[in-house]
């Protein structure tokens, strides 16, 4: 998946969203937006939009000196912990917890302030739970789950990660060992160790982070700590759109995507409507 | 008016939008993000957005070589032009005409595919005679009518005119001169002199064109002979959003603004939601 150009507008509208999170003088405002025009301008298409948008918070954060979304995170984190006990009994208490922890684990990637700017998060699990979705390799998944031990999880966003809890939470009680990753420095809501600490992810798995604050996960960027781990692991579980741009040019590994299409582009991508859930495998072809 | 940072994501959907109406290769399309993305890099933050709009589209009119909404503004002075004689009716049906008539052109304004993307007109009709509006200074209006026999009429949108063709046949049939405005060269959806051919205006008063293809009302890149015009007038009617954004600093004039309030960033500056609809009088102070 490359850059459109309707990222473009997309682009600069997550920027003056990372930017209304701050009080600033209007000058330095003006300023970031040119910064960023600047790496607009040496954008490479051919490149993913996650791609593009890591050269776009790191001129926005350079500029700021601190981490817009530091804030908003806490307070998503929060926001999903209110609500995992409840879930938790949800997934327990259902026919096939495995299924709904993964239902609620897409539901959960609507939390993301990088791409929507508001979301219902009740009414996202209600659809997760009670409607088909628009990929579905459950059965994929569970078969290949059984033929695997060992996981590696790759989180996206800050509180979406107390969903993915829930389906971590319950591969380790099915007796696979789970390595979850977080990035290894901020970028828009996504997931760090702050987060995974917070959000409870520590106490139920092993964690470490991708070495990069880079969106997605794109392994020029990442740690040879984390790349070594990557290739080492069979059965990858990836969250979010941007460790799908990512990731879905690599043949070589499983790979389980479970996100939301957020916008007409990837929908466009990927043949289906904006909103569309998925939980679609990519199976190592060897 | 100036330009606020969220402007900058809608100049550029406004871009993408005009890309969108023809077959161009695509690295034509980005061509033209990366010439806009220049402009962008240079607009004066000082100035209205309309003033910037106007170097966006003219650097998309020069790669592309020929106006990209030539087609639509048919399409729209066709449409409008169906829904023209059912109008007239209403508006001489209705306890006071000039009254419906001016609520009409200014529901009309909703025909703008520069920063709307879809609108429903027959329902913003009758919005527009059913509810009050934002701002309402009709009596105003129809005084300073009585008080002058000319009146510069500034047009704004292909389509919206044959609206304004209502309010301008009625005030010729009040004994007024009305001469119209339309741009002098094309710019997204504005009427030219062909529009006001298409929609009849020319039947019903003179029709001059302002010398240029700048947004708005401009008078330094309009011709002397429009700003002769411009200048003589002591009474002006002035549709849109653009005109509005380049006219509201000249406190030299009695100038009536019809108009919607059609994104958030004219919303703050006038204190009203979005979709607002305006009649709004600026009276000379001298």
């Amino acid at each position: 998946m490359q850059v459109s150009i309707e990222c473009f507008p997309c682009f600069l509208r997550q920027t003056v969203s990372a930017l209304s999170q701050f009080d600033m003088p209007e000058g330095m405002r003006y300023q970031i937006v040119g910064d960023v025009l600047g790496v607009l301008k040496d954008v490479d298409v051919e490149r993913t939009p996650a791609y593009a948008t890591t050269f776009i918070y790191r001129a926005i954060k350079k500029r700021i000196g601190r981490d817009p979304y530091a804030l908003l995170k806490r307070k998503f984190n929060r926001f999903a912990l209110n609500l995992y006990s409840g879930l938790r009994d949800r997934v327990l208490r259902s026919k096939e917890p495995l299924w709904s922890a993964a239902r609620i684990a897409i539901a959960g990637n609507i939390i993301d302030f990088g791409i929507y700017e508001s979301f219902d998060v009740e009414k996202t699990i209600d659809r997760s739970l009670e409607k088909s979705i628009a990929a579905d390799d459950f059965d994929f998944f569970r078969d290949e789950l059984q033929r695997h031990d060992e996981v590696l999880y790759l989180l996206d966003n800050a509180g979406e990660i107390v969903f993915d809890r829930l389906l971590i939470e319950l591969l380790t009680e099915m007796g696979k060992r789970v390595t979850a990753v977080v990035k290894g420095g901020a970028v828009i809501n996504d997931a760090t160790m702050e987060d995974a600490l917070e959000a409870g992810i520590t106490r139920h798995c092993r964690v470490i982070d991708n070495g990069t604050d880079a969106v997605g996960t794109d392994l020029q960027f990442c740690s040879p700590g984390f790349v070594g781990e990557y290739n080492r692991h069979s059965l990858i579980i990836s969250k979010g759109q941007g460790n799908f741009e990512t990731l879905e040019s690599d043949k070589n590994k499983n790979v389980f995507f479970l996100f939301q299409a957020k916008c007409d582009v990837i929908a466009a991508h990927l043949n289906l409507t904006k909103g569309s859930m998925l939980l679609k495998g990519q199976l190592n072809k060897e």
